[in-house]
């Protein structure tokens, strides 16, 4: 790598190929994701609208648009099905609980709107599968957000061009109090029928796995765990606390761990024969992300200006769809994550060790 | 933990009882280790002094003695065993190959010297069992060394405290280019007859096994091990790379790594419900550690001044020989980590959990 292009085009949009055109959106499911991030980060995009809200109940949807001003249609989730306002919007960002994905992905699909679809894909690989089969003639994407992180899109430039060697280690962590952050015993990421077979490595341990996927571009083959869950609040997940291991081709090893009852803590590293990256925090949309570069002896310690990652993510997708070609994070990446899950939860059931 | 003192105690020798007094330590094993670590940390000590040199041949002794202004004797393996000098010496220090560890400890035990033996105690548990035995009636110490960094410690006081809640997942690392640091295919540390069942768990990966005990004031229970070999020079141990899963008592998970064919990179993390300590860099004795403390929002990096660790080590060692009491690293410590070594290795041979 050209030693000033790594500065100069550190936070660089490398996908980028539309200048102009405007893909407009349905927000699928208002919880304080879609209200605080999405919406937030679609207003200040260059290539995306929100024009439709739909949610449990008009009158939610109704209040949201409020504070929407490209908004146009305010639905409820029947409504939605029923195709109310379709021509308002050219795709959809897909928010609800895991196990609602595939009944919205079906229906936008039905009606040719592209889909960005929050991950996990849905709340088990055969569901995941239906959702991928359902969006076949559509454009779809698994929304990571890492992927156009241009933190994490340096640390795979720089891992492609060698500057760890052979990756040999990974090490990744994503854990944060939710109920601190949301105190409510009852929501759906603690609930296995909405969430899916449980509440750490399905919402939060899928950053270092797909993270790591994404940085090493491979997928991984086998995984160990081991996971418990202890606390009020837990008792219908086996994942409070989660760490596992994922093999990779070429005997790379990556030890993961995630908990949703523990301090907010994120990091990503690589150790490779003849260097390392680490990127933290990693994960956390809302804290500022640094990246250390080491090499022989020498350390760098790197800070640059944060992007919002919503607003990459949904010009990268709205990219894709106005250009044509298909997002990297499709149906069949997504569906590797949901395979890895599975296989991960059955290891911490077994203690075996589980082929992916 | 009051505020000030965490600052005015940093690096205060809090397990100091004894001020006057020298031990006099015979150094077994001459191999760079002891001539460039073990003998100028003894030389800077406040109770240690060396006094005799023991090698495979007297000459190579009389070489190394020649620049220990303290020496009084130089003696062949064979004359330590048969009782030569054995006057000039109160005490032992052995750090030969680990299969030889035993026989310097029977033949010291039997004269009543006290013991301070390199990690791991031997090459297997079996003959672990039979030093500790052999060593039963005399002072024994396991030289882990960050017993008594003074990060570490400040470390374990934190976790007692409760600065980072209940501890819920460690992450730690060890990887160093050994083929590098000393290019001879033929060395020990790749040969298991000398080494025990491998060459990077059982040599560097001990130490985030071992702190991790030390800081959590706990044993693990059970590990899972993967574990790769496919470079040149490591045809004979099965772990050139090796990452595995502790689990302790009370749900916590140690993820840990090692590797003798990697980038220089050491780290320990302990994250707990509410907080974080990172230990980074953590191992390695040359380089400058760090230590980062962080709860709820706020995030505190400490820079200190470094202790060498083999000084601390021997003094504690001697003061603990002096004052008459037992050191915290003694046989049944050690024993600890020989079983885990071997559930690891197990576990990395079976893909199972492995009690332990």
């Amino acid at each position: 790598m050209d030693f000033e292009a790594y500065f100069d085009s550190f936070s660089r949009r490398d996908w980028q190929e539309t200048e102009a055109g405007t893909v407009r959106f349905a927000m699928i499911g208002l919880g304080w994701w879609t209200v605080e991030e999405a919406i937030p980060a679609v207003a200040e995009s260059d290539l995306c609208e929100t024009t439709a809200l739909v949610s449990s109940s008009a009158d939610k949807a109704e209040r949201v648009a409020a504070d929407v001003d490209t908004a146009e249609a305010a639905l409820s989730y029947d409504q939605f099905h029923d195709g109310a306002a379709a021509d308002a919007y050219d795709a959809v960002y897909v928010c609800t609980p895991n196990a609602l994905h595939l009944q919205y992905v079906e229906t936008a699909a039905d009606r040719g709107k592209a889909i960005l679809c929050e991950k996990p894909m849905e709340a088990s690989v055969e569901r995941a599968g239906r959702l991928a089969d359902a969006a076949a003639d559509v454009p779809l994407m698994v929304a990571y957000r890492m992927h156009t992180e241009p933190a994490v899109r340096r640390m795979r430039d720089l891992v492609r061009e060698g500057f760890v060697g052979d990756p040999a280690h990974v090490h990744g962590h994503n854990s944060q109090p939710l109920l601190e952050m949301i105190p409510d015993p009852d929501q759906w990421r603690l609930d296995p029928d909405l969430a899916g077979p449980g509440a750490s490595v399905t919402d939060i341990g899928l950053y270092p796995l797909n993270t790591t996927r994404f940085v090493l571009d491979a997928d991984p083959v086998a995984a160990q765990a081991r996971m418990t869950s202890r606390s009020e609040g837990f008792e219908s997940v086996p994942d409070e606390r989660a760490a596992f291991t994922l093999s990779f081709p070429d005997g790379v090893y990556a030890s993961q761990s995630a908990s949703q009852n523990a301090h907010e803590s994120t990091f990503l590293r690589i150790t490779g024969t003849a260097g390392e990256l680490l990127l933290e925090p990693a994960f956390s949309p809302a804290v500022p992300r640094e990246l250390t570069l080491s090499r022989g002896d020498v350390t760098a310690d790197c800070r640059f200006d944060q992007v919002n990652q919503m607003t990459e993510e949904f010009d990268y997708f709205a990219d894709c769809v106005l250009s044509g070609r298909d997002p990297e994070a499709d149906g069949e990446h997504g569906l590797v994550d949901m395979r890895a899950l599975e296989a991960i939860y059955e290891a911490g059931e077994t203690g075996e060790t589980v082929r992916i």
